[in-house]
């Protein structure tokens, strides 16, 4: 309800066609209507391309199954993470042309085949353990509409490796790292480019790595001046900040 | 801005005494402002006797003296916690009246000495050190309104102490009590009293106290369940949520 | 009562003034005895409406199935918490009129419907996650002799959700709100309203939420003065705190 | 030395204008220098607008004038950043345009003036004590060629201030969020706005924020899918990273 | 080995019983078996009543029961803590006399009754849960000959349990305190008696007890100078130091 | 004594067969009063030899000379902790036999030259900087009457040097090992000696030491089962448990 | 590819015997490949008797099996970590002669027997639950060609163990002692010997331990200066470090 | 004490030259002394190029002073870590040859000048603030008779920096690297070179770094197999482990 909605109203009322009252009633839950519609305008010049997204987690296969059901009907692309397979189970059977991305943990629904994305988001991680994150971030911007390109084990013990594959590196428009025990490879990827580098630190590691928090408060010292981090092992919010950048 | 004064606007358009572009443009704003007015509103409501607060620390003693007039002027009282003796000397040459309370590090003025709590508010001590937090606790008490008793140094290694003093836990209709080191009074008092108890941590102790960390867990465990925690030293917290309750 | 006081007592004994049943009515409540004996008083004071409550975790069905029935023999309402559907089929056999309430994993016995709270207890959730946590405040607070308002999934990344039901907030008398992850919706509700907000941080999130643990410190350094918190998980505890708020 | 030139080279040997050593000897360090070119190639590509920053914190002013002073002659524009004003007079002696940014504490030389940013990066911070890690990120942002925005003092606790400014938010490509306490602020502009956000814990607060620990924590665990997190009092981050978002 | 046989084997060499060759091979090893006897001499002396000790946890039923029966071979009391009822039959099989105190999840064998012990160990726990580890201690001490006394479920948010079995307290020689929680029991026990308190935090509790570390802490801050502490769970330990104390 | 007995006695009073001040004298001692003169009675009884202890830090110079004057009045032994120069300079004034023992710290008044305790009291420490707190527990041992002996710089990184002088724990009944960096000690004295171990932690050390908690941590998890731990620099709180020991 | 070849390549470019596109084709990824064979030279030199080395949790069974296979191909031995007996059923399907070390949790393949280390390695342990990283840490050297000696259940509780086997430790070139709980031993040893001693703290302990924390602290901080330290459980990376130091 | 000596004695029993009584008597005492002598000796072999090493911090100028002269007449060189400019005037004033290494704020005395390493030892830093720990472990080398070559500033944000030194790295026998901030050089330089890595986390950095934390937990985590670690900021120690390995 803008400006010229609002007018119209006025008019109405001026003209005698609506009584102050009805008016008042139409108005009445303006202010939330009004947040709510631009919310959802909003949303939805936003949401072209933007997956519907389910936290699998800590859900029943039947809930996840019937929220990406009602999800799919909205035409866009669907995405639930951290699902198993029998959520995916679940999901197949009420929505047929699922998909499940083993290695990312993810059941999708590709509807909307549009690039929104205007460069490459690269997907790098440090080593084969981390591949579940980095496979994450990939799902992620892939049904964000994405061109996505990918490194996987190339962590810094082994910097030739990673030096060999600048290309991946240099073509991107944003780059995801993924690494998980000292997290260093952010640092180095970092210093080699000059897009935004969005950091995942995993869970990846033992000891002391307590679960992720070795690599993540390397992360955010990081001495590269380009890198922003995420939550552990949050392959979906790297992959949707990049995707948010790749549109712009 | 209510369904009545919309009702008279509509009226005035229909009326003809205002443009639909005038009404327009009266509405435009609407949701924001009347959430803003709505809210002043309520705050008026809510204000009698709620004192206009200044959080001192980090704060030069000139901009301290600067906000503290400006709030002096809307006539109620005026509290400005982790205040150290220059800002009370730079609110003192521009507010006369204004107070410091050494001991609560605090400056007041005291421009509306109404009760607005039901009942008393009881404020207790584990030990002499406690007694800044616990004093910052009755300084917002005060000056919010509300009788305030207090008893200190009544620690859980002589609780015969606290047991002579019982009258003044039950005379209370809400109870803040303030413990460092293992911060094991709330639970205690806890559990002699029927009515909600506010826990303050201080950063009272050493060592292993790792500055109040001891005392704010043990709070949060606590085994008495009409107990709920403030943060850290948070003397002024506790008061006001204690105020807040004795209004009900 | 000390020896002076206790000497003219005794002399009136002597002389005749004060029959022995008269002088041991009086010492009755002495200090020690009344400790046990007010304890006891007041307790039945308080406990009108006090639910019999048992912390079900660690105990064994048959354990918590004969606690429940010699706790249900007392008249009033009984609760167990954390309590597993084992838990429950062992109470409902001694038992017949338990109930299973199973999103807040409680069992409780309805004995005692009157309302022993003056207003209403609202209680917020963020996210669907932490619907456990809030149904257990929830239980907790009926089965205490409160109305309860829930709104749930209001999580502070979609605010306009909350604001769209802020008549649920402005007519609590007491506010409980869970949440997970970074715990930041007691802030925003605490800015909202102007009565006691109970925070409760749920263990919901991974990562870098540690358990719960940035839900806590988030709570606890909220920038809205009236909100208080209490452990993880803590439904219960913040269903008893805002029964006893809500008594006043 | 892309392969046109070592074409050339080949040519030039087998041609007989150049020795197979001689040929050999230039190529011997090729990997290297190929390396450290191209680095320096794409560094100078990158430049165009870049500033060069120099890290004040443990430096004598002496130091920071020198590198200031030889940083300068190269003609973009400088950038010192946790500089005091000790640092700025060293600065100042040798350097007569250099400016001091009090509340950033950074010393700024401008020389460059384009925009090289396509947007307008909005920074916003939660409280007024946040102010100094906002300001370190608008002169970063300004100095690197970005139109800058900021909002100051719309925490979560009075959620109206923000929403009455929701202008600013809309119009930025991307956001940089400031806050100490909770935290709480990222997650709330998150859900506001469908650009990316780029968190700054900061380390204002006292007790259970354990310098900043809070925040840092909340804004990992944000329920608002597009942020990312850097440093805690890292606005130089913040600003060097939207920075580079909003060139792309 | 000491100076008596020392003297007869110097004799015999003097003799010519035994040749200078023989006495050097008996003595080549004899610091370090005279180390060892010494040892072992001050091992029997103090080892009246001391039990053999296996700690069960990360053995296999065979290891525990093969160790078991090898210690109750040289005639004193066995104990093997942190035993599994496996670990039971393992050792039962062995030794027939061995018996199964669930609670404490101890395996026990008593072959010396003797009261080494001058006083009476009092073992106290705040709650039922914490009970393990309380009867572990009880166990200790009973198993090295200790009168024990004890007294469960007094926790500080109910005093008057505590204050009510005082006689307990006061007959002690040396107190085992067991807590989880906050912890705080220790403190009030140690206000109330004169002698040696030992706490043992316990892992009870959830959310920010994370597993007992609100319990420790809360116990080394304790404000009673009596108290000292032992690991989270360890009533082995503390019954253990509580034997020795009373043997003195 | 319940009612009935009470009835008796009353009746007795009124026969005249009781004098008033016979009752009062038999009531002296009931259950409250009890705690309050039975507490003093007991603590007299306790208190023979046992120091006044004032914790100076945080205490102004005035009010520890103050403290320490009216508790040397008693007549008994006092001893102020943490005490700094001035704080002993203040004492010094108001009493003139006041020592200052400069290494731990430590102000005291000798008035009661009696040994309370049976043996010798043992303090070793690990290196001359865990001195301080090595002074601290001999001098609060000393003060309540303890033969104390001390072996100072027998670090488990030259074990020999301790083995030189196990004479010196062989002849203690009780030990304070106190120790910063890894806190190795107690464990290697723990497996030397059959009688109980005092650890003390120390905050000597710096980067991953975190100011005593790497050193508190060993001691807790000590694999000698002899040992008990207080708080980090306590060795107030070790040399008081110490004697409480040696008085048994 | 060296100098040589590359001036072959020239004089083949002179010669006219390749074309100036063929060299330029050949040369084109030089810089990468060149790092490449260098890195894999350097890597062949060092690699004489380095095992090839698969971290085997989170691989599949097949998946550790096939890249055994690989490896054991290239001649070498072959040595894959933390492999639980379903790894190895899978290897052993592969390639015959793997052998499982149980207690060490590895899977090796010995097809190179040459001693490459100068000296022997001595592997310490201090309970015998630190014996699995001890054992992975002896495995580990003995693939890499090294003299291993170890002992076993040395701990510092009973120091006269270690003395009686001093022997050990003083003809080792490299010690290596794995300890949980406390982590004393590294200390200790580290003062009698004069060889580097690489410590590894082992998850073994409960409560304070942390998980091996508290003895990871421990050894960070040793007072001896000959020791350095690998991450929790990391027996691996201490026999890695051993051999490398053992075969200068 | 050998065989030898010991067969001699028996063998003056046997004669009858010595009592068996004097033979015990000699005897009596031997294992301590045996140990204490062997000891020395040891010490004595090992201690050939080893400084005497004094830990200033904590410690007056004229301790330190005292201490250093007295070293300083044993003849071998001398060395005092974490001395400030005071420290060193008061060496000065009583050795005239001391020398002041400010970087590394460490006092040292040159007297014995041989060559103890076989090889080099390379010292690296990350960055410029980490040159004061890189420069105590310079030192600390140089004292202790290595050749020793150092390479500063080479970070991992730019890694050509490093590359383009290899040189330094391949030619070392033992490797430090000294990193603070998310300490990742190690792990790359561990990559890059086949000899032992000693890894030194630095307290340089803010927020996040928790002094040093960030960087300690990195390290241990480092993915590469031949990195070991010493506490924060603990260039010393590096630079003994890595001499003693450099003696081998």
């Amino acid at each position: 309800m803008d400006a010229n909605s609002l007018r119209k109203l006025m008019e109405q009322v001026r003209a005698g066609r609506l009584s102050p009252d009805e008016a008042v009633s139409r108005l009445r839950h303006m202010p939330f209507e009004d947040l709510g519609f631009a919310k959802i305008d909003h949303h939805r010049r936003l949401r072209a391309g933007m997956p519907e997204v389910i936290f699998s987690q800590g859900k029943t296969p039947a809930q996840v199954g019937q929220i990406f059901k009602r999800m799919a009907a909205h035409g866009g692309n669907v995405l639930a993470t951290k699902a198993d397979p029998l959520h995916f189970r679940a999901v197949r059977k009420l929505v047929r042309k699922a998909e499940y991305r083993e290695l990312a943990r993810a059941v999708i629904l590709q509807q909307d085949a549009e690039r929104y994305g205007k460069g490459t988001v690269a997907v790098i991680s440090a080593g084969t353990s981390d591949i579940p994150a980095a496979e994450e971030a990939v799902v992620t911007a892939e049904v964000m509409g994405n061109e996505v390109a990918h490194l996987y084990d190339v962590g810094v013990a082994g910097i030739h490796r990673l030096l060999l594959n600048k290309k991946v590196l240099e073509n991107a428009r944003v780059v995801i790292v993924c690494a998980g025990m000292e997290g260093a490879l952010p640092s180095v990827v970092g210093g080699l480019v000059s897009v935004p580098v969005i950091a995942v630190p995993t869970s990846v590691g033992y000891g002391a790595s307590f679960s992720g928090l070795a690599a993540l408060l390397g992360m955010l010292n990081s001495c590269a001046s380009n890198v922003s981090v995420v939550n552990i092992d949050n392959g979906f919010g790297a992959g949707y900040v990049a995707s948010m950048i790749n549109r712009l």
